[in-house]
């Protein structure tokens, strides 16, 4: 039932997806949301196999800067001709150019830019982050400033601060680009706001008069993506180059507020659930390369003598990956239910909005700290394989755990979502009921709830004792931080300072709060799922889920004794039930979310499984192994022996 | 009292600095271990100031592994004529050529190797992993078959998963290299054994007939390093390149045993030993950059209208960035102990050898592990600019997280350590006394300790409280997983699967029981400072330390009553308070760690705070700036936008 046999596989392989209980197709489909978009895939790679020409030449690892970025625009332009929305370098042009000139350029704007942005015939970014100046766009420095006489914005970065950083496809991609700058009109300043700024000649691609603009150098991960920085030295631009569907400026410099002042927000949630599913997927590809290479790797016998064992065997080890693989699909589900509630709000069902906001900045964060650590974990895993960049998972984790800080840094989404959690504490303590239903956070309003835990010896538990005890802990944490807030507030200390003394505690609440929403909608997720053998692999990732996560917060519930020791040891079994259970699928399991090898680009995580010769054909032609001896050699290293072997004959 | 402080700083930074509350050149000094390491420090930071030969051309994060390689070799042969032990390519020369030479060579081999690699007339490495064999060094591949016609071994590698993989500096730069090969004599397989092996010419450098060597290829760090792989087909090498200080061949091929089956096993003590202390120099490297970045980073008010405030001021940056720095000294502290027990173990003191096999495995695997995790923290605390290699964090990390894989698997050394605390908890449960005293491991036999935890709501605690609670904790987990052992066997299980099925149980006694010892070094260690600001801010540290790790095993204590909740509170206060008092020397204690601009090669942490120019500086001179339009953009881009401008005038 594992369709990813095939002949000449590693038999050590082959051996693992012949034990395979259920259908990986069924899988792959409810992963991939239907069998069309797994057909989809299948097209698209036998498309990408049969052209070489949107192959690499070599491996991108062996490729510096110049050549990543001269590639990715060779295979770009190759495949506009076929698909809608190519990568990198048009990454942010898709992403972020075209979405805000859909939602924030009025509609003459829009007939001026929209068909040209889509045709490329320019190519655009999001200039917002300062070198100064990220989290906190209040206090960007870019200016705007008004010239009624010629109907113009000057622009300028005041400071060396101010210096546009990080966008992505901004050093050397772009030429019209979208800056957000502080509008300044008839000596006020009127905040940030967003501006069509051509930056490069549209012929020569030279950066125009008044504008410095490059690349910002080496990154962790990404080094295909030329972020860029930009400073603007008294760069003019029409009246109407400023971005005119909610705010505007009248030809005098007149401002006209926008009407509705958090218009915007929806695309922010839309970009976070997208992540979401980034994560999940990012996370199934690292587990998917370190299973599959923990089935061929062999080392240790368990008993003297009988052979060396897969390293999969051990416990140690499934207790490293099996829960990644776990939150793979737990992601999966919990970026599901967000943008489905999405489309009901672009249907128009705006009372789905407290449950977005209430859950979007919160999940963002926890699923990008789980996964980049997931990813770690199965780096690590790999020994010392997961070290080379052979792998994949070295470049695997330095681009997801860039997520932990772009879209807003983790740490400022926690704290954003513990706001809502502290207002509704504070409702509840006045005794206010919930206004509208809010399935994401009603729980909290539940004051009667169960002081004990449900938790018992079964290894087949319902799933909802557990989220109850997660419910529990998020509850407690909440009303815990809510009070000190309080305390500190009512001894004379600001609430704004009372906020930052309370910051830890506020965090724990926010990830306790997110926990039970994940947790949810796993549990939910996996009812639709109708073929039972499926069912059965998915309750089992569910089971592993939900226990492990009990084992991370053992303490929360351990402290104020709605969990008792016994309880943990029983979760404890569960996971380990859940571990051995799982065993005989793990293969078949990561099989099913139909990565490719194009996608896993990891010689360790082939779907053949062939990995050590092809180690081998990988570092070989690897660019120092152009040489035997390095050419510089004999100027430094052989001059230094050959000079000691002379002293030593004196 | 701070003796950083320069003119010209950022003044953010003078601030914090003026603030000190004690001495940082006694800090210092007691870091370095005395004042004279600090002055010879700093001549040697002022001779690579005035010797420009000595400095990069360029930042090295924009050169490829070529230029990386060369400009390593060039300042290595510079730094010969001034040092005693240079780095990379020699590292692996001075490391592990060297002391194998010293611990297993016989007098007359001594007498050949040692004068010539100590003038570095060659320049060697040591080749044990293999592509297939890492952990488990009974099962390497590679073998040195006995010709006693010739008197000479024959080298082979078997198969490609006997291919040597990984030895640092074997790529490019070693001649004369330690290959370790099953030893095989008269159709009898002795195991792996070590020999000399030249695999390169010694004046053209060319690899020699039969040897195939090159670099394995990028890493996730350590780029500069030519790690290598290396095939042997047919070498022969004389009989008298086998070391054989222990093990022996006679001219006819009879094999003399070794007396001393463990006598390398102090070597691999002193490594470990070795390894923390330079984990905790990198998280010290990590906690002075973004706590000195923290400190000049402005972002977001507290109380609106009174302008933004130092990213250091919020609490939770605070509880990322300062436990970090109290590891880094807690580190410190338990590397010194082992390194002192170590040299009485050289001064012939064999009784130390348990108290060193007690700790040197799981100390190796908490301290590399806590190290990779904080210098992210302290990665991620630095919001975008950390993700930049300007930053200097990304590779510090890289580098660092190599070490949970290095030397012995974490998860192997955590297991490893697991094997002896299972040892005492079957002799306690036998009634058996220890017969040495074990000051790392006594503890275990107390069979009457309390079951109740003193912490209190004192803010000022004494330390024994909570090693006390630390202690607990691992004998009760020690005794579980034993207790699961035994239970398990009686259920007919065998010792083997048993120990595996006991995996997750086992490390998380291990790791509890190297949170004890650390925590005792640390208390202990402090008591040598005399100065009282400085005991003061050590003593800070320590809180600081000992209540965080209370909070990150909050679950194992509470579980069986030994804390109750309110304890947990307690704790918490106690992190809070440790955080408010250390947060005005914060950047005074982390420029106690003294780390010069050179060795933090970081533009967010220099030692003068000027940040924001020096990263625009920075950038600017990154490769891809060379052009302002990348020479293939008319090809690529250029043409694309070119072809949907006149497809749009149709």
């Amino acid at each position: 039932m594992n369709s990813y046999i095939k002949p000449g596989d590693n038999p050590l392989l082959t051996e693992e997806r012949k034990k395979c209980q259920f259908s990986t197709d069924i899988l792959a489909a409810f992963y991939h949301e239907n069998a069309q978009k797994i057909k989809r895939r299948h097209e698209i790679y036998q498309y990408y196999l049969e052209n070489k020409e949107l192959h690499d030449p070599e491996p991108t690892e062996f490729m510096d800067r110049y050549h990543r970025l001269e590639n990715a625009e060779r295979k770009v332009s190759l495949l506009k001709k076929h698909v809608k929305k190519a990568g990198s370098p048009l990454g942010l042009h898709y992403t972020m150019m075209i979405p805000t000139i859909l939602n924030n350029a009025d509609d003459e704007q829009k007939a001026e830019w929209l068909p040209k942005a889509q045709n490329l015939e320019f190519i655009g970014t999001y200039a917002q982050t300062e070198l100064g100046h990220g989290t906190n766009l209040r206090f960007l420095e870019t200016t705007a400033t008004y010239d009624p006489k010629t109907q113009e914005f000057i622009l300028n970065s005041p400071t060396t601060s101010a210096a546009k950083w990080w966008p992505g496809n901004l050093g050397k991609s772009s030429n019209r680009i979208i800056v957000v700058a502080r509008l300044i009109s008839n000596g006020k300043d009127y905040g940030p706001h967003s501006f069509f700024v051509p930056i490069r000649d549209p012929i020569t691609h030279k950066s125009l008069p008044g504008v410095t603009v490059g690349d910002i150098g080496p990154k962790f991960g990404i080094p295909t993506v030329d972020n860029g920085f930009l400073l603007l030295n008294n760069v003019r631009i029409p009246r109407r180059n400023m971005f005119m569907k909610n705010a505007k400026l009248n030809p005098d410099g007149t401002y006209i507020s926008p009407k509705h002042a958090k218009l915007a927000y929806g695309t922010m949630v839309y970009v976070r659930a997208v992540m979401i599913r980034t994560m999940s997927h990012m996370l199934g590809l690292a587990s998917t390369i370190s299973i599959r290479y923990s089935a061929i790797r062999k080392q240790g016998e368990i008993e003297a003598g009988k052979g060396e064992v897969k390293v999969l065997e051990y416990q140690t080890q499934q207790y490293r990956l099996l829960p990644q693989v776990a939150r793979a699909w737990a992601f999966e589900f919990a970026g599901r239910y967000t943008r489905k509630l999405y489309a009901q709000f672009l249907g128009g069902d705006v009372d789905v909005l407290p449950a977005l906001h209430g859950v979007s900045s919160g999940l963002k964060a926890v699923v990008t700290h789980q996964t980049a650590q997931g990813i770690e974990q199965c780096r690590m895993a790999c020994g010392g394989h997961g070290y080379s960049e052979a792998s994949g998972l070295p470049q695997l984790f330095a681009t997801a755990v860039a997520g932990c800080t772009y879209e807003g840094e983790n740490m400022v989404m926690l704290l954003q979502s513990a706001r809502q959690l502290v207002k509704i504490a504070s409702d509840v303590r006045k005794n206010q009921k919930p206004t509208k239903q809010n399935p994401v956070t009603d729980y909290l309003y539940k004051t009667s709830a169960a002081t004990k835990c449900k938790i018992d010896q079964t290894t087949d538990p319902d799933p909802s004792s557990v989220i109850e005890a997660f419910e529990h802990v998020a509850r407690r944490l909440t009303f815990a931080a809510f009070d000190k807030l309080e305390q500190l507030k009512q001894r004379g200390i600001s609430a704004e300072n009372a906020w930052v003394q309370c910051g830890v505690d506020l965090r724990r609440a926010a990830t306790a709060h997110t926990r039970t929403f994940i947790a949810r909608q796993f549990s939910n997720g996996i009812l639709e799922m109708r073929d039972l053998p499926v069912q059965a692999v998915l309750k089992d990732l569910l089971q592993l889920y939900l226990f492990y996560e009990v084992l991370e917060c053992d303490g929360d519930l351990l402290y104020d004794g709605y969990v008792i020791g016994q309880q943990i040891e029983y979760s404890k079994n569960n996971v380990y039930e859940a571990l051995r259970r799982l065993r005989p699928n793990a293969v078949s399991i990561v099989d099913s979310f139909d990565f490719n090898d194009r996608e896993l680009n990891s010689v360790l995580g082939r779907r053949d499984g062939n990995v050590y010769e092809n180690m081998l054909e990988w570092a070989k032609s690897s660019p120092l192994n152009k040489h035997d001896v390095m050419p510089f050699h004999h100027k430094y290293l052989g001059k230094m022996m050959e000079d000691a072997r002379q002293q030593s004959k004196l």
